[in-house]
């Protein structure tokens, strides 16, 4: 079955961003195996998910640069992309390019705002404003490419931690408060969620902020006949977490304390170096021992810039335990991943399966997909294996 | 409900067997929390398993010492056991170790044999000869004890390999080679598990050694309605293994190669250091990545004897993997665990377990202890949350 | 030659004075061997050190709690010193603690204030009065011991950083403003410093607080021709840095980044987790590289309470360095200590050494001793090996 | 001054040789830092050391691949030299190519002899004719290139241990017997060794092959005013030992067991999987530890070839130190390094050195170059630092 699918991506020129898209280019061309690719599983082979051939990009981005040089820059700083995958896909790249627009730039912190084109920093649109410009964007998008279906995926950066407690629960209710005199400030995550799914578009939240999480926004999502999932892809230790925790529970080893040291030296990183944005990320690191374990042990996770090492992110767990008769042991582990190579992936893999399930007509949140973020919404599972078993259902029970 | 139930330990002076009855009489007193016993977990609350006090302990051991002596070491040499445990526990080891027999040393290797009492390496005992009287020594046991049933379980040394894939498939074709002329050699932990199984008595054997797993002995279970399964105690790398390869499966990375040195210096240590024995536990850890993964990374495996590190065994493992876009990563684990104290507690849930399915009437292999072992036999699953799930679905059709 | 040295420990019962007590009880009685203490290494045989039986100790303390009682914890919280060592050194602990007097409470921070004893908290002690109190209880126990010589060494908390650069660079200068109004606040190792300086006793600062370093109190020390040292015993991490960076330094191997992660759970844990006392250790502890190499890597040093670790510390370090054509390499290292028992020897060593240079008359900075500290003071030499040549060549030149 | 030094390599396509030669090109195009490179050390700036544009190369080696192959081999396989690097040297290399001989293949052991060409397999050469035709190569590369020196520098495969105990001491005994009825074998990095100091030509033994260790070489050596030194590389863990194990030492940590485990992947990996040729390489790195401690701790060095690994060597080490109260310790490293980037500029530094001392007049072992060396000749100097401190010694004493 032939379709296209426009894929916009919130944070376009990012470093995630950018290697899903010559990922894509180089799977298309042949260029590389499918390693990393879940959705490439012989579990999933009667799904008819889409082809490489039918992704089509664009996006949102708040940086002036250029996707050619962002990869150049994955290139030489990280080694992260060979030099003879990306000579050919430099052309397509700066095609992409074109279908880019100017991002969003409200209540995102002053990191990110330092990284931001000058001209949207001086901006002074309202919160409904950028929603519907949002929503013009991806709307010219699909027009001038033809496009049977867009997913909205959001890989920039992690905003600080934005309280939506005290928001209303309903859709219709947050939208009178949306431009009301500033009562209540609603983070760009979350403005471009609205965009998509008010559009009827399924949404994706890869980051740690905000996004579709709040009651509203899911009631809006419902609303709309859509779907959305998130939050924040488990790409490194969280995912080892996920897999190692559920073992010393089973086997009754009692956790004293787990320390995580996380040490990588990409944007990511440096925007996470403001202790506001990194609150948001160690927060959602955190949750998931004590809902695996049933109680909570000591734990400490540092999330630290460290320049020379690029995109490659580094982290060291040490785990203390106490086994049978009291007596203390140790389990430690080291990491060495490639951040956007993890991650490019389960984005892509996430766009097909939301998009399958889309199709399908499923419509909220889609909790299938728990195993591909570190705080999954609508569900308590955090047993990696046990979420597997979740996508595995899922997908069996699609003819 | 009361019941007294005997405990046959073969290799009943080892560092696992004097754990195992220390750990009890520690828990009967009292003297320690519950870490490490899977069968205390909530999940199995009630299942109306044995508990502390029925405990009553007998074995077979080749060699002289005594089995204070033994626990003695357990916390000079390793500080395993503390002091103020092990002062409470020495009057009743010393009573235990009257019930402790000559055991039988039948194609056992040179390295074994070195480390028997002298006496035992003269003696001319047939096969058969061997069986019976090892049947005798634990009736007697029973008898004296006034035990309703009796859990025969090996924690005894590895043994070398021994092929048994030429012996008949029957017990009866079996049986009448037992004594024959030398035609077929059989290890002791396989003539323990016939004597075992023959009487009735569930088996467990916790070691690489071949035990009950020949067709002939599985099938003499059957007639004597009786259950056994095995083998090798999964305590340490090979857990991780079995938590941690699913997870690169799932995430669709390819593992190029994994390599685990071990290192570690107690007895078991010992014996491994003799090649022979040795490749009966490699090939034990060996297995399981091929079947989780379905592809055959290179892998390696080293096992070390280094006397100074006592009882605490040390696993270095190295999983060099391929993500996305083909690039290489890493992964690296040490796991420090002091391996008398891993294995245990896993051999007093098996005995409570195995007690349980008998009094159930299950008959043949407990694939459902599958968790338990580095090689379970009678059944594939190797990915430890799916084995715990099978356990978890045995408790749950209990009432 | 018999003689009897008192030795005066500034937080007298803290976990490295206590260790450094029971070590010598230990090696009195012929219960220990001999590893971690320098000064019994051939090369400083012919010196003529002080003897384990002339070890006489006093000292003061802002806790309430007893010598006996933090021994005992020392076993019960970090398995540090054996059952069967502790059991026979009871008594000597009880006879010492009354040679133990309340510590001086001034300018410590709060951190430290929230450990004292309440009654040292509402005093309203001058620096002076401190001071003077602090010779007081020195002279006592000399006179009661009937000692020939008292070394005095800190091994108290660290304290916030206080900048001692506007202070006055001569003693008599110094001196004057010690009770004026409130012009100049000296933390309590720079009293306890002086106190012992101006007795004419050697000072030895095992601890990266303030101590004898500014320039005033090195003039006290030469005014009164006694010798003093310091600060911040290298027991751990910092040491091999030490060692670790003239390796890379000599192979022209370019750091680019060393991250150090520290997690332990002991009373100096503790204090270090308040922002303000873990400054000065992060402060000291990241000086030597820029001086090894000459070059400023980027550099992350973590300090983090784990309270299940006990006094067990233990450091992850990630070296980045690049070597030939620019080629990325990482070396790691995890080092699992026990802080006490890294520090005490060391204590122990400095004693005898400043004894013996006190002996023979060396007066000022005793930079021979540079390979015990992570800032020595008064010399620039960083690399371990050149420090530990600096104390050979003293040796040799001593009869 | 201008100079042009003929370099001689023994396995001139090998991975290091190739490394060295793409090295020498890319640092006189300027396309590199000069990272790794010791002879660059300011330290050794006044020594008119030849330069980048002085190096001509040539060498001998028993397989038939080019070096074009082999360099982008080492990129394809390994990552380990940049493609844009690599691009612009291919010319050159092309052009060495030309001047690299066929080898000697006598007494090599039978997996090297597996590597080489079959033509050379079936020579029937004497060692007499194989030193002449080396010696010929060598002079006829001088010849053509217009050479004022040469230097001869092993980096072959490591050869299978020789004994070479029963030999005579003298050169002209030697000499007798090399082509008497085979009563004596001598491997061929020895015939390599004659060949090139009977010319008067400096050799370097980067292996821990015999090469010029034999007492009759080394007078050899003299008798024809030249110099040489070996032998065996000290590029990674034992380099770490040489300067770790100092630090053990001063402090009077006793290590009772020192256990690593390297993994690789390249040819030099895929020889050693050989146990002959292993052994040898694994008694060079296991001498130094005794020698630095005065006794002798439980080692235990595995040396496995793991393909996925390339040249990226990975090294695990664990360290079980006792400290004071004698409490067991650990200290773990790992060690990831690229192996012919770690070897390639210390064989660019002895070539320079060794250059320099031959210009000196120096005869005999250059003992000062024993940092470079885990088994340097002629001198007991294990810790690292103080072989550094004989070359800054050596270095000052020129003028």
């Amino acid at each position: 079955m032939a379709r296209r699918l426009g894929v916009w991506l919130i944070g376009a020129k990012g470093g995630v961003a950018t290697t899903v898209i010559v990922g894509i280019l180089a799977l298309k061309k042949g260029l590389t195996a499918q390693q990393g690719l879940v959705s490439q599983l012989a579990a999933f082979a009667h799904l008819d998910l889409v082809g490489w051939d039918d992704f089509v990009f664009g996006g949102h981005d708040i940086r002036e640069c250029s996707l050619v040089h962002e990869a150049k820059k994955l290139h030489t700083d990280s080694r992260v992309i060979d030099e003879h995958v990306l000579s050919q896909c430099l052309a397509e790249l700066a095609e992409i390019d074109a279908n880019i627009r100017p991002g969003i730039l409200l209540n995102v912190g002053k990191t990110i705002e330092g990284l931001a084109d000058p001209a949207l920093r001086n901006s002074k649109e309202t919160q409904m404003a950028a929603i519907l410009r949002a929503q013009q964007d991806i709307k010219s998008f699909a027009k001038q490419n033809d496009l049977e279906q867009v997913v909205v995926v959001n890989v920039a950066s992690t905003e600080p931690i934005l309280d939506a407690q005290s928001w209303p629960e309903t859709w219709d209710e947050l939208k009178t408060l949306l431009d009301g005199s500033g009562q209540i400030r609603i983070p760009s995550s979350s403005l471009y969620a609205i965009a998509a799914l008010d559009a009827g578009l399924p949404y994706i939240n890869f980051t740690p902020s905000l996004g579709s999480a709040p009651a509203a926004i899911g009631d809006l999502a419902r609303q709309r006949k859509t779907c959305h999932m998130g939050h924040d892809g488990k790409t490194g230790e969280t995912l080892l977490k996920s897999a190692l925790a559920p073992m010393f529970a089973h086997r009754n080893l009692e956790i004293m304390s787990w320390v995580g040291h996380n040490i990588f030296g990409n944007m990511d990183g440096k925007v996470l170096d403001d202790p506001e944005n990194k609150r948001t990320k160690v927060k959602s690191k955190d949750r998931l021992l004590r809902e695996i374990l049933g109680y909570e042990p000591q734990t400490h996770i540092s999330i630290e810039y460290i320049e020379s090492l690029g995109d490659w992110k580094t982290a060291w767990d040490h785990i203390h335990f106490r086994g049978f008769l009291g007596t203390p042991m140790v389990m430690q582990f080291t990491w060495q991943g490639c951040d956007s190579l993890l991650a490019a992936p389960l984005v892509i893999d996430l766009i097909r399966f939301a998009e399958r399930a889309h199709r399908q007509g499923e419509v909220g949140l889609l909790t299938f997909l728990a195993s591909f973020f570190k705080s999954p919404l609508g569900i308590q599972e955090n047993n990696f294996e046990r979420q597997f078993q979740l996508l595995q259902a899922w997908a069996d029970g699609i003819e």
